[in-house]
């Protein structure tokens, strides 16, 4: 295990010093970690938790990080000395991995001293952000296709944890398997792959490279075809294959397109799969494929049952970061909380004061109909109607009669003790599914969705609304917790 | 160290055992790491070869490893007893990091059996891939400011090692300082950082706020301005501070813009900052920055002295990924090399045949003028005149008198063994810094930039064109070594 404590920005220790020169390291504060608008990420699948987690419960300043921070010359021996028994000591709820969640809801609240949240904030948002916007962009590619789609990235990825944890993310977005060997061992995900060009081509001819293959893999057998030409070439001597196969009692599995104009050679190879005898051969296709192109091909109706995606996906071309972000909402005066809001001139910048939560609120059909941000101590009564309104459009309401809600974040640590167990990937992966199946498809579509309510509960509402007004660039008032 | 022996693609692993059966898992063969052609990557930035080299010392097949890879259940016991003890046995070329290479130029040639070659593919493309990415980068944008760039981006990179590993490429492109504290410990790079705006929100006002820090931090006080209104209340807030720090003998830093419109608020800025006596208060901007925004801040004579860029320079958005290829350039038999290439009907994606290397052509002003992409057995008579054409456009040619050449590639293994040390970092970014000096701005900046000329040598060239009017599909001919 790596020591990942030093894992933060230079500016969270010399804060941290300075609560502590300033005497409010012990106050206890509350941030919340989430994104804004952005292109493509008008929804997120959560995913990161388990290594957010793990992180939290590692933070060590052992004698070689305590050295470090020494030799830069900047921080108190007081501050040094406090370093030495960290150890995160607040609360924290979040949403769970493979949660559908919304611009502006906090995935992640932190409650703890700020001394403690804001060493954290860093890492936080690396893991949760880095995560989070592969297993979206995983569930963007995956939802436009029929067939599977194994992840094929590491090559491309931005360095070894960029393809580790972004394997991970991309079977939480509704992957099937990843060619990430290492990614296989961690977390127990499904494997595959076959030959690249370079098998191909260490043979005197294609046709020996195919049947040396087949024979050691006679039950894997899925050819890679382009290496030369996929039709005068690849694809006919990948049926000679397949015969030799069929007689020695095999079926094989397909072949592969790396290259070229996938639409045409995929019906091209199609046709002559089908008239070889091969029907039931798959055609799996893969190089610089997207959302897009997937869309694309589809509509050329391309004949391709089963994908291999690589850099598109694990680095979130053309759309790489999250843009998540970790803003104070709230500091405490003994019990206290002075709710704490960011002020921006553009309205989507201004943060929620106060400590939050999240409500999904479901139609009968057991579809979500829309989210309410709301207070922590706010009770919502289902047995009465309930209105929302658009937190700026405020004319816009909706009222439910028969509906359901559900509190998207749960507990994770409650006085640093953990109160989570963060579930195995493999369950991680059917809550995912379970949870991108309760929205419409008109939510989820790539062009022009469907935009999903997600409003503020009058408290809420009312509390920000007083920050804004209030004067002095204070922009805080107090509450009872 | 982690064990990252597994970080790799599983068809490399299953081709290894196909190369085992098949008996040619001991034949050597040459294989080249190079890029093709891609937007914004005209030139590269060569960066993560220490981190490669430190891979292929590491590599290791514990108890564990062999474990897992028995329980996929397609590996002969064979291969399974020969990993036991897999080691690099081979020789390994490749650019220094720092050094500028362009499209097709092998970054890096590896020589050794099948066996080992196929294993290494995806771990050296992923390290390979991402700093040299992120270093390129990293020029882009450096060399856009006159003032220093922090690299900012640890928040939003996609995962620890990318925020790692991401900031040492950044430093090789030209950044002066990091945020990350882990990086500037593993690395010796220098940490920058004052405060976030959670520090202005935790004071009972923006003034108490910037008093604090700048009664602990008297020397290195940079306020964050932009937490409630800029002009209106950060920077006449600043100025107050300024001024009693000034009082008390210590001389201010500056203020930090963080959101809004910089152009227009540094511009304001400055000229309150003049008026109030800090004509030598440096202006810091952050948020959202990239080459293009910089031009533009440039173009608008923004008063901007030090950035701090994250986002788009950690991820390298909005291209995400160098698309660093590892292609087979030849198979031994015996001693007697099989240049091997691929075919495509995209001529930019017909690889280069043989074991090559690169020569720089410096003209007598030691500026760079072209680059030669040669087999490794040539020698080029530097005392003749040497004529070079493009590889496609072959009408075009150049010829030099006056020149000298520098081999672009050095020896990193030989026979497995470590030949090459990687020099400190410090001493990686002199002499990145040294070889970007030596190419014209017009071949290095953002728009339309001057096309570098990167031939191929005579030999190549027939090489090249012989392979590819060859018959059958095999693409490979005999010769000596």
């Amino acid at each position: 295990m790596r020591n990942l404590t030093l894992l933060t920005d230079l500016y969270q220790l010399s804060m941290m010093n300075g609560y502590l020169e300033t005497g409010i390291a012990d106050k206890k504060a509350v941030f919340d970690l989430f994104y804004r608008f952005a292109p493509g990420l008008d929804f997120a699948v959560v995913a990161g938790l388990e290594q957010a987690i793990s992180y939290i419960n590692n933070l060590n300043f052992g004698k070689s990080e305590l050295d470090y921070l020494r030799s830069l010359g900047i921080f108190s021996s007081k501050f040094l000395k406090r370093l030495e028994t960290f150890k995160f000591s607040g609360d924290m709820f979040a949403c769970r991995e493979g949660e559908i969640v919304f611009p502006e809801e906090p995935i992640l609240t932190v409650r703890t001293t700020l001394f403690e949240a804001q060493l954290i904030e860093t890492a936080l948002l690396n893991i949760i952000n880095h995560q989070t916007l592969i297993a979206t962009k995983s569930l963007k590619i995956t939802q436009e296709t029929t067939g599977g789609v194994a992840e094929f990235g590491l090559r491309r990825a931005q360095g070894p944890d960029a393809g580790i944890y972004g394997a991970r993310a991309s079977m939480i977005g509704g992957c099937k398997s990843t060619s990430n060997v290492l990614a296989g061992q961690l977390f127990g995900i499904k494997v595959t792959g076959t030959m690249a060009h370079s098998w191909v081509m260490c043979y005197p001819s294609e046709l020996d490279a195919f049947r040396a293959y087949a024979n050691i893999y006679p039950n894997n057998c899925l050819l890679l075809v382009d290496t030369y030409d996929t039709l005068t070439s690849g694809v006919p001597n990948a049926i000679t294959i397949f015969k030799e196969l069929r007689k020695n009692g095999y079926t094989p599995i397909g072949i592969r397109l790396d290259s070229g104009d996938l639409a045409y050679l995929s019906k091209k190879a199609r046709v002559m799969l089908d008239e070889a005898g091969f029907p039931d051969a798959k055609i799996f296709a893969s190089g610089d494929i997207d959302e897009n192109i997937l869309v694309s091909l589809k509509v050329q109706q391309a004949k391709i049952d089963v994908w291999g995606i690589g850099t598109r996906l694990i680095t979130a071309s053309p759309n790489p970061a999250l843009g998540g972000v970790y803003k104070l909402a709230g500091v405490y005066n003994g019990e206290t909380l002075e709710p704490k809001m960011k002020i921006s001139d553009t309205q989507e910048k201004i943060t929620n004061p106060g400590f939050k939560t999240i409500y999904r609120i479901y139609k009968s059909d057991g579809m979500a109909a829309a989210d309410l941000i709301a207070l922590r101590d706010e009770n919502i009564d289902t047995s009465k109607p309930l209105t929302i309104f658009h937190p700026i459009e405020t004319w816009k309401k909706t009222t439910f009669t028969e509906y359901s809600i559900r509190e998207l974040p749960v507990e994770i640590f409650r006085d640093g003790v953990q109160k989570y167990t963060s579930p195995a990937l493999c369950d991680i992966i059917s809550y995912a599914e379970k949870r991108r199946n309760e929205f419409w498809d008109e939510y989820k579509r790539l062009i022009n969705p469907h935009i999903y309510k997600v409003d503020l509960s009058d408290s809420l509402y009312e509390l920000k609304n007083k920050l804004l007004t209030a004067k002095g660039g204070q922009n805080s008032i107090s509450m009872g917790v």
